[in-house]
């Protein structure tokens, strides 16, 4: 099994006090940490080979321009994409999603269509849809979800129609702790003649990601979360559908002519990428993916379901908690979303953040998801590989500590 | 004046070898190279405050949010903006003209509207502009150059009618050396109750900027040209207008309240800052401005014009050269496009990086120029305050090398 507290001690931030107490990083499921090797290898890009990519003929832009396609070819392989024809940087899960909602369904949604999404979608994956419903006069459905909170395929079946153009569902949800059977309802909607679009945010750092045997039309992910550089991302889509799929952003790199009155456009991936992209963001998370490949997307999964079956009976035990999303810890990733009774979810954050715990407190993005549920907000741990089993222990005695703490002084 | 020498020792990339000569970097306008220090925040940001911004409550995500609404005060006191509320985060200047065309113009241009721009536009100014015209059946129409290469006034004043809706010009060109009346064109367009866009890409890093002096509407750069990291930008928007005009891009952060079938959007700035945004960069791009104003830009500016002094007539007295834009050295900025008969650019700037100097050659994203002064493509130097007369000395010198070696042996 990984060797958590050896692999901690890449990630230099990992080792502060916070309010006087170590820190104990839980809030990865909102951005991950980078280890050393992603710094360095944006360091070196800066460093040494700093130009703008594609158009140089010296060194240095030849350098840049090697350095970024390299990474593009192991984006590539990570999912298991096609081609790299299929790969497009982006600035993260969020343009993804909007360039698919824009540059393809504007394309094919007509009105009366029907898109599909869910009650626990990211607003990411339900706001660019409901904007393309309004634009297009089509339909926005919810799909149903089963008792344990995952997408209902079964049931989904009795509700999508030959009206049904565009399924976008989370692969991982940010708060229910699920994965979703998306190669099923990708078989759902293409029954259809739809198109299945995934927001892989939450899944692709955590587990081996294959878009082919998934069978996704777009996958989106961003780098941040995978231990790569802010403002980086990849949009897969297959190369059918990006040939047919328009532009969104536009000018230089994306281009082929430009006349006075129109513009003809370049082929794939750099249609889609207009202008000069986070060089050193698409570098560094092609580090990311290094530095993961080497550990196995396998073993991370593994371990970090070795975590959830450790910590999640730990957490169900104390009276008053209510745990989101299933009970049973086989069927639950690293994302633990929780309520204690009493006490607001801001103030219980802040109370971790006294023992030098960083868990997430809010609606986590997630409105709908919030209604659903039928609360204001929640309390989320989530855990990484980087995570040791001592930090756990650490999570659930704070967590004992701070009810004690309300018990007695402030409720 | 400014001693590039001292500062040169501030950017570790100056200080190799290139085909075994030493490096000289004159490809400015494509990127700039990046100080130590704006490394140094970078690196500081990952290894000590990463988390993500806005919504935590834990002690990294409030140093993140921080640092990361920091460096937007920064910027906004850079450029002179009224507010924070002003200053939009972007992946670059691509990003905040599309965002202008699309969030603005479909907002204000109807059909038979014109929209002005003139032959001197990089295509990521041209593009948007084209597609809205195309997307509202308005008129994209170019504004007059003088014979220097300026955009003429006066020419331009009989152009601009009643039905000029939205003028969009480069601050400072890319290709033809020279900085634009911006001020002049902003009082015309706005006596026609139009708006004024500036393309300040090749500006900002080189002068001091600002907005409220030129008047401008909006105004776009990007952070790679002005020591940033790539992937940062600002959009400068006046707040009134901002308030206007409607995000376009959706999802977390730049939303008020998700319901199912609706939502709606954060106040400003964040309204159109959907999803994680490139934290670190926007952070890089606050020391970058750190370090210009420790030298001061008018100090880089004058430090520039020497530079410019110095060499535009060194390479104007070279036989069979033709350098784009105003002889006048005084007209001049650091950008020198130029031409030399008999040989082909691209083959011109493969044997500078043979010298160890980096130059570029194509059509610098600006087609309808390359057109305008009915050439295919050019070569271009383009100078920065890091940048060294001894530097200049050794493009001549290289330049003249390079004239004989082709008359003797290609030609």
């Amino acid at each position: 099994m990984i060797d958590a507290k050896k692999i901690k001690q890449d990630f230099p931030i990992l080792f502060q006090t916070v309010n006087d107490e170590p820190l104990i990083y839980l809030d990865n499921a909102a951005t991950s940490q980078k280890p050393k090797q992603v710094l360095e290898a944006i360091q070196h890009y800066y460093e040494f080979d700093n130009a703008n990519i594609h158009r140089g003929v010296h060194t240095l832009a030849e350098r840049a321009t090697s350095a970024y396609e390299a990474a593009r070819e192991k984006l590539r392989r990570f999912i298991n994409a096609a081609s790299t024809k299929e790969v497009l940087f982006t600035r993260g899960t969020t343009t993804g999603l909007n360039w698919v909602a824009v540059g393809f369904g504007d394309l094919i949604i007509e009105e009366g269509d029907e898109i599909y999404i869910t009650p626990m979608e990211h607003h990411s994956n339900v706001v660019p849809w409901q904007q393309l419903a309004k634009r297009k006069k089509a339909k926005l459905v919810y799909l149903p979800l089963t008792a344990d909170g995952f997408v209902d395929v079964e049931k989904s079946a009795e509700v999508v129609t030959a009206k049904g153009k565009i399924m976008s569902v989370c692969h991982s949800s940010n708060v229910l702790g699920i994965t979703n059977p998306i190669k099923e309802l990708a078989a759902l909607i293409h029954q259809h003649n739809g198109y299945m679009v995934v927001d892989g945010a939450q899944s692709t750092p955590h587990m081996k990601v294959d878009v082919q045997a998934l069978d996704a039309d777009f996958y989106a992910f961003s780098g941040h979360k995978m231990l790569g550089p802010t403002g980086s991302g990849v949009l897969y889509g297959k190369e059918a559908l990006l040939e047919k799929m328009e532009p969104v952003e536009f000018g230089g790199e994306m281009i082929d002519f430009v006349y006075d009155q129109e513009s003809t456009w370049s082929v794939l991936p750099w249609k889609f990428e207009a202008g000069t992209p986070n060089i050193a963001g698409g570098i560094g998370l092609g580090a990311a993916v290094d530095y993961l490949e080497a550990i196995g997307m396998d073993a991370i999964e593994a371990y970090e379901k070795e975590m959830v079956r450790y910590v999640l009976p730990k957490l169900q035990a104390i009276e008053g908690i209510t745990v989101y999303g299933p009970a049973d810890p086989e069927k639950h990733t690293g994302v633990i979303t929780f309520n204690l009774e009493g006490i607001h979810p801001h103030d219980l954050a802040t109370a971790f953040d006294m023992e030098g715990i960083a868990v997430r407190a809010g609606h986590h993005c997630a409105q709908p998801l919030m209604r659903y549920l039928d609360v204001s907000s929640t309390a989320r741990a989530s855990f990484y590989f980087y995570n040791t089993f001592e930090e756990a222990d650490q999570f659930i005695a704070s967590l004992h500590k701070i009810k004690e703490f309300f018990k007695d002084g402030f409720i």
